[in-house]
């Protein structure tokens, strides 16, 4: 059985705590076990991540290496819980599990699950872990991941849950493919240390950008310029946290000044899901925030574009074609990435590293 | 091909007869074939069942004894055909064949095959019987899997069914993981023999407690108590049947005073789906057959208290972490005992039980 | 990376071309890459895949032959995208992949994918191109799927798309499988050429039929009756095709005359779900081309009955037993040739055949 700070404390006691102080409940040794929040990531463990996902990326490239990926989890079984429509991270960690050749079960559509009607959710989750390995959960509800990751970790089968977006505020492994994609696209400039990295669009709602802008807090020297209407800007709480940090950052409506300043360019689209008033958003002009064939002139030469996806109009498909565009390596760095969380949540992450070294040197 | 009873008669001929004789027609040579009723198990087959699941269980246990299990049954694939709504029956049978190696298709949500929209049943059950090797079936029709069975057993695919709950009437795999739960309960106190099985709640409709009632006359000496308001007695029939073989029974809605007697207490939830007036078990006050803290001074120390979920106010949550709480390993004994049966099914059980030997001693 | 003809044009100059020049294009060295049209195969791939088809069909009897079709291809990933609901083809979709030992991911619910709510189908497409292999694609928008085989040939993931029905126009795959069931039928008369083939039903609307009649084309001496009401009966496209081809071929509303000379009937249901007008395909009486158990007497002893199913009243079930009625494993071809073209678009035709040649004689 695991030994979890969790395990330890009550539920008043657990939610009492800071965020922080919540982060480090859910690890074993320093390494995360529910993967819960972005603010359990610190720099050792985002690093030791991204070597794990390449050296993944790299053996899957072969039938061979595919063959050895595959016999690293088939023993495992992994629920897939998705309360809340998604595709994009349903089938990103539908992939990532195959590739370990995990069997997967899934519960999508929410009206499926209607015998679980009158049943609690802690009931209906413990059921999940009665038959599988690990537990992906994507909910609308704000803490319902924590709230059940507490449950879990003071049951007889305290197996591990992956925090697949939880209502408004967290979604962990979106940041960490951000992270990856930003570790592969400075590899050969000395990694992420000393980069401007610009965010642009709902940056109010968007837990993504709230999550990386934390995370990116964990390299030297990052520059972060936030680029959005009045309206849609980051929270006070982010910049509370990054000036707590040390971290230089402004804010600005600029976009092509800020454009050419950048190494990284975070293009968002607007959450208009989250509006409390019904086209609220709408009213919110955000066309000069649209990323457009001219501003690749403006941009520096090495550096990339990025977009969590999905897009609308914030960036015109004419700049797909451009080599700065990372957009779409993006998206599969995301499978790459929860390959990685997954192998290493189950220990396999020597194995996976040493085959690599010997297969692909 | 396969030469049952049910192949040599019409349909008619075949839905004439009585329960038993039904429950022969389904098996070849005293194995069960299509698993449609729990009137085909008599002891020997539930100790054989029984003793298939534990050896599944302790190979479970390690990488290695999974990869022995898996090797049983990749080249057989199974369809998971829910039209009614459930979760848990599915997972179980989901996650039991990941267990054996099986490879899985599902048709769950009723929507999506409305391609089949004006073919009958039983063009749409033989569709499946052209792709898989064997059909799990849960739909709210009474006797559709019995019908379907029929009609297999006289195509040129005479596939396995298994019947995962019809209509009111069978649900014969939950009478199996709640006998195997009694046998691991008690198979330090000389198995199910002379003990006193007490039954709570909705009698009337559930039927889970129907079958395991009926699968109980198989043991010597068992004693059965059903405690419940009289509208929700256990019925006629059932209580004429243990009448015939010798059982001894008593009704009562005295709560407390049968506590004091169980070996094992089987709580139910009241079954208002099938309320024939809506808001009509409502009106039946089920308070004082509620299963409370305190009633755990009263129940006996080497006691279990059961239940098949889905569980609403019929046992407080604070009896879940007494050791006497079995009805979560309960649920995750559905899935041994669903992978005992399909390995039996195929044939896998005589080395399944020598790799256990070999492996777990 | 591939090279296929579609990724040297734009798509207005690819959107101009004919189909046969489309058919063309979407082919990587004779060989079809994207799967789209009937008109991509020529009498030589349909022999090739029809033998590829036979020796699947052969491994897969035994458990080691199945073994050895399960280590095909392990290493890629299949996803089923089916905005259309569809069971049939969905299932022997997925049956086929697990033949070839590929896990399997898939969006068919389409409310599920609501995430994609504002999201261009591009963007869809070539997300599901980011985690997977290939890509089985079932829609009712006409032409999408060639839409979408454009889009990723000129991305940086080409994956294949394997149309499995797009709107009214085509669904090859059903019509490959009809033809396999031929080849099997005749395999001890010499063939296909030379036989007379009999449509019935609706062959204005039925894509089936409309594929079907035109792959026949690429046989010798076939001649073709196509039996139907005025208002349903072939297009006058397919007419000029098959005058254009030099094939024998005769509209009658005689059903009894034609199926005395008839080497194989092809039975469809009525298609109302194309009903321009509600009901209008109810106002035309098809009672008299319904296939009747008198029927049998009048039919060749060494025809075959076909029908692509879902099936209403158009074939008796009393038929069912004759030995003539080839539906049902009709059906169960589609998993075969399904298996050969997914084996072959990943060069896994050579190996498959010298393992069923070695194993199988």
């Amino acid at each position: 059985m695991v030994d979890l700070p969790v395990t330890k404390l009550s539920w008043t006691a657990f939610d009492n705590l800071n965020l922080m102080e919540k982060a480090a409940c859910m690890c074993d040794g320093g390494r995360e076990y529910h993967v819960l929040y972005a603010q359990q990531f610190g720099r050792e463990r985002l690093d030791h991540l991204g070597r794990l996902a390449t050296a993944i990326r790299r053996l899957a490239k072969t039938k061979e290496g595919m063959h050895e990926l595959q016999k690293m989890l088939p023993h495992k079984r992994a629920m897939l819980y998705f309360a809340q429509p998604s595709s994009r991270t349903f089938l990103s960690f539908a992939a990532a599990c195959q590739i370990l050749g995990m069997p997967v079960a899934e519960v999508r559509d929410t009206s499926v699950s209607s015998e679980f009607k009158g049943e609690s959710k802690e009931d209906t989750v413990r059921t999940f872990s009665s038959y599988f390995d690990f537990i992906v959960m994507r909910t609308q509800i704000d803490g319902l991941a924590e709230r059940m990751a507490w449950v879990l970790s003071n049951s007889e089968r305290p197996v591990p849950i992956i925090n697949a977006g939880s209502g408004k505020d967290q979604h962990p492994t979106q940041a960490l493919l951000d992270v990856y994609t930003l570790q592969r696209s400075f590899e050969e400039r000395d990694g992420i240390d000393g980069k401007v990295i610009m965010f642009v669009g709902d940056l109010a709602r968007g837990r993504t950008v709230r999550s990386l802008a934390w995370l990116l807090t964990n390299y030297d020297g990052v520059r972060q310029i936030f680029v959005a209407p009045p309206e849609l800007q980051i929270g006070e709480d982010i910049q509370a946290l990054l000036r707590e940090r040390g971290v230089e950052f402004r804010l600005t409506e600029d976009f092509d000044a800020s454009l050419r300043e950048a190494d990284a360019v975070y293009m968002t689209r607007i959450q208009d899901e989250w509006d409390s008033v019904a086209g609220e958003s709408r009213r919110i002009n955000t066309d000069r925030f649209h990323f457009q064939p001219r501003h690749l002139d403006i941009l520096k030469t090495n550096a990339v574009i990025m977009h969590p996806f999905p897009r609308r109009q914030e960036i015109d498909i004419a700049v797909d074609t451009d080599p700065r565009a990372v957009y779409w390596r993006q998206m599969r760095n995301g499978m790459w990435i929860r390959a990685a969380l997954i192998a290493d949540l189950f220990r396999c992450d020597a194995m996976i590293q040493s085959d690599s070294v010997r297969r692909c040197g």
